[in-house]
């Protein structure tokens, strides 16, 4: 089915341009051929675009309200590792048919999430083929401030602001939903955590896949204290490794030091190796990662001491002192 | 097939990252989470973003350069028509599997008319999926100087900014490619147009339906001279209709002005009328259509007034100062 141009211009009326949000830099929004704003003075523009695709991102059975602000997060993340404020999106809709239902839950996920962080849209397309989503956003900067990958210096410590892994294990709820309807004994758990919470911990995961909240607030907190940092997209281990090619370093990672959910670790069966394992390779956690200088307090923010920056250009795991050699997926050798 | 993060590092390495033209107002641009720019002081940024899926808005057997060329164009049409320059891209593409003759062919296209007009590319998306192109490009205006669908003004004239209805024709041989095979014979053409001609304008037509030039050369010849412009991406007849709609006005457009090519005369089998329609109706034109006050003198630019702003809201066709009551497709009679 092709969208006419008059239903498009309909959803666009009833779905797009409703958001209440009305930022003072936005001059003119929807309904011309470009939107135009104003970037504070002093302040450089950052720009980044993702693109979630049914089939390969999220499937069919995923909530639209998820979706939504799946769409919106991963590019907050995006803006946030760069040491930016979001402020303004487009989103670029492609539909196979106007699911009027699917429609508004999408929007319902994606305009909590822009209200929370004060993101106006101020533009887009909505096209008829196979469902897929194209946001991009944009963040504003004190000029020369921004956190760049290439900046990590020997002797910084190495930090993430939220665990990791739970994104991860959602997905394999995503994958097998039937394994949602069979919940965990207690025997399989550590006595620490109480069996009924278990299934309740399942689904806890299963939504962490899709509504991670980007650390914003972090932002105003790190100013001027940090200079590198990125988002965990593919993987911590992995992402890791994007810091030190582009900084000519390499990091030393405590595995023992890596905050794991207690979600997880049920997930896990109390198995702490194979959560960390999972902590290492989720991908899609949206958290931040950053290095800082290692005389730089920042014990009153909510950010985990994972290791250290270190000369030997490789990511090197550690346990108690000692190296650990677990073969990773996405762990990224590229210092030999 | 699932696109891997190592191939699809590569595609970006050996594609998207090659781009010779490096603008000043860039500070970083792919390689990091997000593209860092500096907006020159006292200008607005001016953001628009187009789709184009395989089989809504083109097939298969496009040109990759072609479609490469269009996913740029048609967005710099956009930031034209608000009276901007264009400065960078982001472009999200989805691919079916990383063909990589095809990636050769759209980057050729796309690139050539980004060195054309100076244009970076600064960020993007690669993803695995059904084949769809989203840009999102930004541009920057001094601040106020914008071209806006609402400032149009009873007693404007309206202008174009090069012939219509050839991207419609265009289309006709997309469609029906047997027909290029099928050259018009002489006696179905006007006598001044020469018979040998008519299969080259039948391949010039299905190129301009690909590749269109905006006109981002007028933006620096019309500013400060007008207020109020547009882009025709749906067809004259309905565009003008966004404009009289944002501007509470109507329009009168003489038919007879509309400035038709020798190519679109010859596809019409010299039918004036059939052309004029198409002209009317042809989408994805890219051509700026823009008013401006009856005493600006524009007798020096390509450009070629088509009519003018009437009280009335609504849109008037005249031919010899008679109406003129065609049935159109995309005909929005909102003023009724």
């Amino acid at each position: 089915m092709t969208t006419s141009i008059d239903s498009e211009f309909t959803l666009i009326e009833r779905y797009f341009n409703q958001q209440r949000l009305q930022r003072d830099d936005v001059n003119l929004a929807i309904g011309d051929d470009g939107a135009l704003m104003t970037l504070p003075v002093g302040h450089q523009l950052v720009v980044s675009t993702d693109t979630m695709v049914l089939g390969t991102h999220f499937l069919a059975s995923a909530r639209p309200e998820w979706v939504g602000h799946k769409a919106l997060s991963s590019n907050i993340s995006d803006i946030v590792a760069m040491g930016a404020k979001p402020c303004w999106v487009t989103l670029a809709l492609t539909l196979p048919s106007i699911d009027e239902e699917w429609v508004a839950g999408f929007c319902r996920g994606f305009f909590a999430l822009a209200e929370r962080h004060n993101i106006q849209l101020v533009g887009g397309d909505t096209t008829s083929g196979p469902l897929a989503i194209t946001v991009t956003i944009h963040g504003s900067v004190p000029a020369g401030e921004a956190w760049l990958r290439r900046s990590a210096k020997v002797g910084d410590n190495l930090y993430i602001s939220h665990p990791l892994g739970d994104s991860k294990a959602g997905l394999e709820y995503v994958l097998n939903p039937e394994r949602l309807a069979i919940p965990m004994t207690s025997s399989a758990v550590p006595v620490s955590i109480d069996a009924q919470q278990v299934s309740e911990f399942q689904s806890l995961l299963l939504e962490r896949h899709f509504c991670r909240y980007p650390p914003v607030e972090l932002v105003d907190q790190l100013r001027g204290k940090i200079q590198c940092a990125l988002d965990i997209s593919d993987g911590l281990a992995a992402d890791v490794g994007h810091v030190l090619k582009a900084s000519k370093v390499g990091a030393e990672i405590d595995v023992d030091m890596l905050p794991l959910s207690t979600a997880l670790i049920a997930h896990c069966y109390g198995d702490k190796i194979m959560a960390q394992q999972m902590a290492l390779t989720s991908g899609e956690e949206y958290a931040l990662c950053f290095t800082a200088p290692s005389d730089c307090d920042l014990s009153d923010l909510p950010v985990y001491r994972i290791g250290r920056v270190i000369e030997q250009p490789e990511l090197r795991l550690v346990a108690s002192g000692q190296p650990v050699t677990w073969q990773l997926e996405g762990y990224d050798h590229f210092g030999e």
